[in-house]
């Protein structure tokens, strides 16, 4: 029969209503059809990222919302600090630099949390123009501080940029309350949609304090005009903008709160299911890492062959670890259109795959032990 | 009912088939459902552009394949030549400006065909590192003789881009045969995908010739590495990659010699309909302008009228001109998944809203012209 099932943590699985959405006739970019989609998502992406500021929207991966705001806002030579601990927090260094900006990096060991405490005493010995940040590091589940790290910036007068990719929809982002400068995400992840579509919610001060880099599809100011107007600025992917159309108002109708409380259950019940199969978390065992679960491979496995098992065996996608940690850890995603048995079905199948690699696992509690955490409220 | 009908050079309707591959569940990007799927585009790509070259895929609109050329081959100051007659070389002399390149504009009215001795003449006063062209300038329906353009600008030991973005698979490309050193397009045209996809196929040389513009997203050799082990660069779009995979199978189904000769039917049909109305044609009167069809609208009237008048009676969405054109023409499309029902179809919708509106123009002949016309078999 094949049934398969998707669950990295990004791309993720996407409602049927999204599918039946992206999957309709194509429309006109500029067509009296298309507007209202396009306006109603352009507010929508607001209210996800709490904010009044524009929210741009590109035709590209989560990445090239990352190159809009390397584009726009590093010139070269420049001081910038990125706090890095994991892929993505090594993106932004890659990036920034290829940019030609004077590059720190405030550098944690993978999985370890950034702390705002750091990041002040760092931005004492020098100063950066901009601060960037990743709130929820894909590569590791660590979900940083992000509030008090941005303070912290603030207070040395930096610009604030954060990867929300994963985060966005999944976890609290409060890009306004917060202070932050430029949030970027993708549409892959808690927005239930498929890969496709960028976005950067950028303030007046990152406005303001646009650089020398060329560009011009990533160009902020000419999105923006064009934005105001909905006169997109070159053809939109309008079958993933219709999608989203969709996912946001499913997001909204289930409410924002709820889906934050949602992710907290469901990262509750993925640690408590690996904790009961006596395997070691990878990513911290807090509420706020609600995202992604990493776990460690038991000593003399290889996390490669978890993957390829529940592959091979169940049709089910799950992350292996990034860079080093490939084959020592594996991730089960959370992020977005889940539900608790979601959580179950993979904890059921990685149980099965190690017991049958010959893994010292606890047999035949995991499943309840996840259904039970579930069930705990949130006290917030 | 709401009846609808997209009839515009871009983006274009899709088949249903194409659809039915978008709006499937999302697999992973580098799993191994996916791979083969992604191996399978990227070589029908290369058969498409008729190139043993890379071709290169972006998660973009047309423009962002654009950005790819320029951010890869313009370094500040360096001389290059700019052939535009119209809204899209206007673009390559924006983003070639952007990155500070020292544009020289070859410029012509719109709805002028470049010629290559002009071409030549020009480089003879001052030499260009590459000489930007337009092989479909969609604001106009004008498509220039490529190959010979190609050839003036290779005498003078320039490199060649040809925006293919509305040609690709509607008119022959032959990037390796006319030396075409890189060739850009996007999925959302004869493709017959939805927007969201551009691509770019690059020569050694062009690979040979890059310079010190900062890039990350659009980074050829990045992304040619990558695709060589089939490890996408970034998330791609895999719904429209899966899309673009179907739809190019049905391309190659037809046959691409078999495509173009439908295509210069179809702008046969067009233009033996419009001359039967009684107006006058915008775009040349020959059969390699096969992409688009522009009609002058009669004196005294406003081709947003025309648009307008389709798009409120009859649900169908035709373009109205570009930039000063604006008002003046209005452009049937025949680009991708068209037969000569949708030419007679636009063809009939515009006969009875000009009449409404009090223009002259013949009636009842139009839709019997065309199709006589498309009859007529290409005699290459």
């Amino acid at each position: 029969m094949g049934k398969r099932y998707l669950f990295t943590p990004g791309p993720t699985p996407v409602p049927p209503e999204v599918l039946a959405a992206v999957g309709a006739p194509v429309i006109h970019h500029r067509s009296p059809e298309f507007l209202p989609v396009y306006e109603r998502v352009l507010t929508r992406l607001r209210d996800v990222c709490r904010t009044e500021n524009d929210v741009l929207l590109f035709g590209s991966s989560g990445t090239g919302a990352f190159e809009s705001a390397v584009a726009n806002l590093v010139s070269p030579g420049e001081p910038h600090l990125v706090v890095s601990a994991g892929s993505f927090g090594d993106r932004w260094v890659a990036m920034t630099t290829a940019y030609g900006a004077d590059v720190d990096v405030l550098r944690y060991a993978w999985g370890e949390t950034p702390d705002a405490d750091d990041l002040r005493a760092r931005l004492r010995e020098r100063e950066a123009k901009v601060v960037w940040l990743v709130h929820s590091e894909t590569s590791t589940g660590v979900v940083a501080d992000v509030q008090a790290l941005a303070a912290a910036a603030k207070e040395a007068g930096a610009l604030v940029v954060v990867d929300a990719v994963s985060s966005l929809g999944a976890v609290p982002c409060e890009t306004d309350a917060w202070g932050l400068d430029v949030v970027v995400a993708g549409s892959q992840k808690a927005l239930m949609c498929p890969p496709g579509l960028g976005l950067a919610a950028v303030s007046e001060a990152a406005l303001g304090a646009t650089g020398s880099s060329p560009r011009f599809y990533f160009d902020w100011e000419r999105t923006r005009k064009a934005q105001q107007t909905l006169d997109a600025p070159v053809t939109l992917p309008v079958s993933l903008v219709t999608g989203l159309d969709v996912a946001l108002g499913l997001l909204f109708e289930e409410g924002l709160e709820a889906a934050f409380e949602r992710h907290v259950r469901l990262g509750r019940a993925a640690r408590a299911g690996v904790k009961a199969l006596g395997l070691e978390l990878f990513s911290p065992d807090e509420d706020r890492s609600a995202v992604v679960t990493a776990v460690r491979t038991p000593n003399g496995f290889d996390a490669t062959d978890v993957v390829k098992g529940v592959r091979d065996r169940f049709g089910m996608t799950i992350a292996n670890g990034q860079g080093e940690f490939k084959g020592k850890i594996f991730r089960l995603g959370h992020i977005g259109w889940f539900d608790v048995f979601d959580i179950t079905t993979q904890l059921a199948a990685v149980e099965i795959v190690l017991a049958d690699l010959g893994a010292d696992v606890e047999r035949g509690v995991a499943v309840t032990a996840a259904l039970e955490a579930f069930e705990t409220q949130p006290v917030s």
